[in-house]
């Protein structure tokens, strides 16, 4: 889908790694003599900035399509602002959050239905899907160890959290299986080494 | 489409007289013993007046489909919020602006599909259209003596600025022309009382 370059985004739940894989590869990339762009959404640009800070701190409810087009809004200026411009410029993106993202939540919200919400998120790019997407695959119990550390009990939020968590990750794995050219599903419990290895071996037959 | 109230929406381009026109149905309806919500897009919620200083005060370019998808959202949460639940109380609802503005104004500025951008105003409020759009329609002279007064010349801009209002007028003769049944088309340069009494006659049919 990209001209030139190279657009990779890392998908999963909160405490899959995401950042620190972003960051290997990125470091590795740019050590192999690649314009490497590292970028993120919610809120990769000013205009994001902005609409971000509706979503997350306006007070009193918004509305779950007023709430899904904002994020698609931050989506589409940073395509047209960022991603494309680096792309055609031959840079590789390296980016935490995309498309799979919306889908995944609004999936695992059940308000929303999530084909009409990958719909707004492709107008808002233009039809812009990925070359490689990474998910860090996490198991809602393994994800609440790394976030909790040695805790044993867990209240009813803590049962809730973790039910939306399996739902997120189901949402997530059946994306993958949609499209696995696109996809590499990484077990993210494994030693960062190791994931970062799968995810290099991966990148590389795309350079 | 509307539950049980009644949806009414103005639209023209500035200096239309919209407000006026609005105002007048409005008293005339209370005068009938109907409860009347007025307002408007973009800005009839907080949320959306946050959105429009965003659309309006930022700094720098908004990339145009990321301008629509705000547009969208605001539309979204006052649709949720205002229209909806004012329509199920079978209140009639008088508003400035609703998709033939984003439609007419969007194909006028020959950036994105018109047909698009009416897609994602439909997805944003779940389909919900008015039950009758009151065009009131005005030629670009007619426009520009309204709001020049008595000026006699006019520079390249004000040329421009001509041809884009043409371009916005024949977008929503076009719209008026697909939809006969939703819409009533007034000459919007005859009198105000004139405009007022053949708006008052449709909606005294649909009451």
């Amino acid at each position: 889908m990209s001209a030139t370059g190279l657009f990779i985004t890392f998908e999963g739940g909160d405490g899959s790694g995401k950042t620190t894989q972003a960051s290997l590869l990125g470091e590795w990339l740019a050590g192999q003599g690649r314009a490497v762009v590292r970028t993120r959404e919610p809120g990769g640009t000013e205009v994001g900035i902005e609409v971000r800070e509706i979503v997350l701190h306006h007070r009193g409810d918004i509305a779950p399509r007023a709430e899904a087009l904002l994020y698609a809004a931050d989506r589409a200026h940073h395509v047209a602002t960022v991603v494309r411009p680096a792309l055609e410029r031959g840079d590789v993106v390296i980016q935490d959050r995309y498309i799979d993202s919306s889908v995944a939540y609004q999936g695992a919200g059940r308000v929303l239905d999530p084909a009409e919400v990958r719909g707004i998120s492709e107008w808002a790019t233009g039809g812009l899907l990925p070359d490689l997407t990474i998910l860090l695959d996490l198991d809602a119990e393994a994800a609440r160890e790394r976030l909790d550390g040695a805790r044993t009990r867990y209240d009813r939020l803590e049962a809730e959290a973790s039910e939306f968590h399996d739902r997120v990750r189901s949402a997530y794995l059946a994306l993958a299986g949609d499209e696995p050219e696109r996809f590499l599903v990484v077990d993210a419990s494994l030693p960062v080494d190791e994931i970062a290895a799968a995810v290099r071996a991966r990148v590389a037959g795309l350079l």
